[in-house]
């Protein structure tokens, strides 16, 4: 498909930044970019500009090349199953893994009772769902833990301790006047974060949470609770990273389970996310002919996103189809059908790999 | 000592009932009094006024009289020695055990830590010396529960539980503007209250909590969290019953670390005991001859307040020496010292029996 028409723009970033720049200059993220010709084997979403931002990654970085011990650490709530947004974090954490780190990974069902009031035992069952789906994407039980909150002791147990360093002006500054639950929520969170550093754990040692930039407020009130709280942990503050967002399939940045066509879950049959994808709002001009004359926006297409995020796996092949668009070399229904194809053989895989991973997923879970 | 003269007042809880109306009318705290005719073998305290209000107290007694379960539970801050103040609620405890309560007895280590910033390492020291004079008075491990808040999961998940159905205005009007540590041990607290009704304790069943009156807001907040639980858990809101502040030495009700004079502990030697005693504020007069002709003021005087909370048996002990304060037929002095001879031999019992219970203290601690 791709023509000799030359590149017209970097599609790794350039917007996102300019998005973002608030957060470089008002919140203290650092942009990502200068950082990454010092990341040996840097993740897709690094090289992409999907993950633009940091806090102290060079920390992680250096522990990295010199062989010395690191964590990464993140979660989910349990509130339903796996989809696109939640791929991006899973990936990130599996690559660390891959790179060197033990990999912690929560099952945030305290949080998924307080903030949605979704009782234990259903979460328990969303959350060997979403294992499974853990473990099939690549996790490694072997330099890995997972856990539910409910049933460790050690995160509620800092969650009691943070609780002393924490005043009410403080927690409502960053999270609003919001019930008891959610504070505790908060508090149990940073415990999450700063578990990997516990003596049980081989103590402190530098850790990457990778998030949404939506999280960042969670990274802000762990990071000074781990200074609060140096003198008896240790603690060395947890680093971040932030990715963007993925877009939902009608172009927005609600994946809303109220409108179902705008995004798929990996539970999902294949044939369902085909019509879900040829039915995606995209970057495109009203005619063919128009597209053809003045070329498609890619910077607002989800179907973009979708290739960007995920499912191209070399970097050439994604600046190959943004300018293959730019330029209207390419219209949106072969890009689609492109996409379905690939997404399709991937769901399938995956939902075949899930299926030999359940049992491993109940017993993971049994008693964390 | 005791002379013919009549009796001028009944010293068993006028005051206090004219002190507290307000609790009465204004807070639904019910009188004792006209409840204890109802009581098979009232305790003492009961008798005398000490104990003078309650909530529901009418579900326990019905329960104490058809012989079905019930529960009493009560606790301790461990931040130091038992005093005279703690051993008013200790002997309730001890009372409805005898009475067939199952009783439960918390550690709240959790509060030391929260309030007094005491950590847990230290609080468990004091501990073991509280659970061994809560043995040595006669606390029966066979129908006991003892254990620490920062070792009951059971607690910490209840909780976690209620802390969803409390919003920030309910805590904040209870609790006043404080940092998220205190509110979370009162959410620890209403879980200490309502544990002995979780189905690992034989489920829903009525439960006393003797309380001083300053407690009053945690039982309000625990019933209403009762109230708010009960789909899930039957909980019968909890009955309480209200006992009044034992005056401090210097008549005041302030017994205080920075004023060792103020209180003696069951730790202490016991004649240095006898020395406080001797040193005591009384409701004397300024001379022997004006006492003998004007009486002394028992309401103000800490040392009859002893006499009346703990060291005379018998009722008609307190009544006569009421009557002899009253009428000047004693002197402090002469009083004072049969009080110091009485606490002296208490004390020294109570420490010589303790020592037997030290081990047995540590044991009892050593898992939960």
């Amino acid at each position: 498909m791709s023509e000799n028409k030359r590149i017209i723009l970097d599609p790794f970033g350039a917007t996102v930044i300019e998005d973002y720049e608030r957060l470089f200059t008002e919140f203290g993220i650092q942009p990502l970019k200068p950082l990454l010709s010092e990341i040996p084997n840097p993740f897709m979403a690094m090289r992409r500009g999907v993950i633009f931002g940091h806090r102290d990654l060079e920390r992680v970085i250096n522990a990295m090349k010199s062989g010395k011990e690191f964590a990464v650490m993140s979660g989910i709530k349990p509130t339903g199953e796996f989809h696109l947004g939640t791929l991006v974090t899973v990936r990130e954490i599996i690559y660390f893994q891959q790179q060197g780190a033990v990999a912690f990974y929560c099952i945030a069902d305290i949080e998924a009772y307080e903030d949605n009031g979704i009782p234990f035992e259903e979460s328990e069952k969303i959350a060997i769902n979403n294992v499974a789906d853990l473990l099939a994407l690549g996790f490694d039980l072997k330099r890995g833990y997972i856990y539910r909150q409910s049933k460790e002791e050690r995160v509620k147990d800092l969650a009691i301790l943070f609780s002393r360093g924490v005043t009410l002006a403080t927690i409502k500054a960053i999270y609003g006047e919001r019930h008891m639950g959610l504070y505790l929520s908060a508090l149990i969170q940073a415990g999450d974060i700063l578990m990997p550093q516990l003596e049980d754990f081989g103590g402190p040692k530098p850790t990457v949470v990778p998030v949404g930039i939506d999280q960042d407020p969670h990274i802000r009130f762990t990071r000074d609770l781990a200074d609060r709280f140096y003198n008896k942990f240790k603690f060395i503050p947890p680093s971040s990273t932030y990715h963007r967002l993925i877009k939902a399939l009608d172009g927005s940045y609600k994946m809303s389970k109220r409108d179902p066509m705008s995004y798929f879950t990996l539970d999902e049959d294949p044939e369902l996310i085909k019509k879900k994808i040829f039915n995606a709002f995209t970057g495109g001009r009203p005619t063919a002919e128009e597209q053809r004359k003045l070329g498609g926006n890619p910077e607002i297409c989800p179907i973009f996103d979708l290739y960007l995020f995920h499912f191209f796996e070399d970097d050439k092949d994604v600046i190959e189809l943004y300018n293959d668009c730019r330029c209207g070399n390419i219209l949106c229904g072969e890009d689609k059908a492109r996409l379905a194809k690939i997404v399709a053989d991937f769901v399938k895989e995956h939902q075949r790999r899930k299926r030999q991973y359940m049992d491993k997923a109940i017993e993971t879970l049994k008693t964390k």
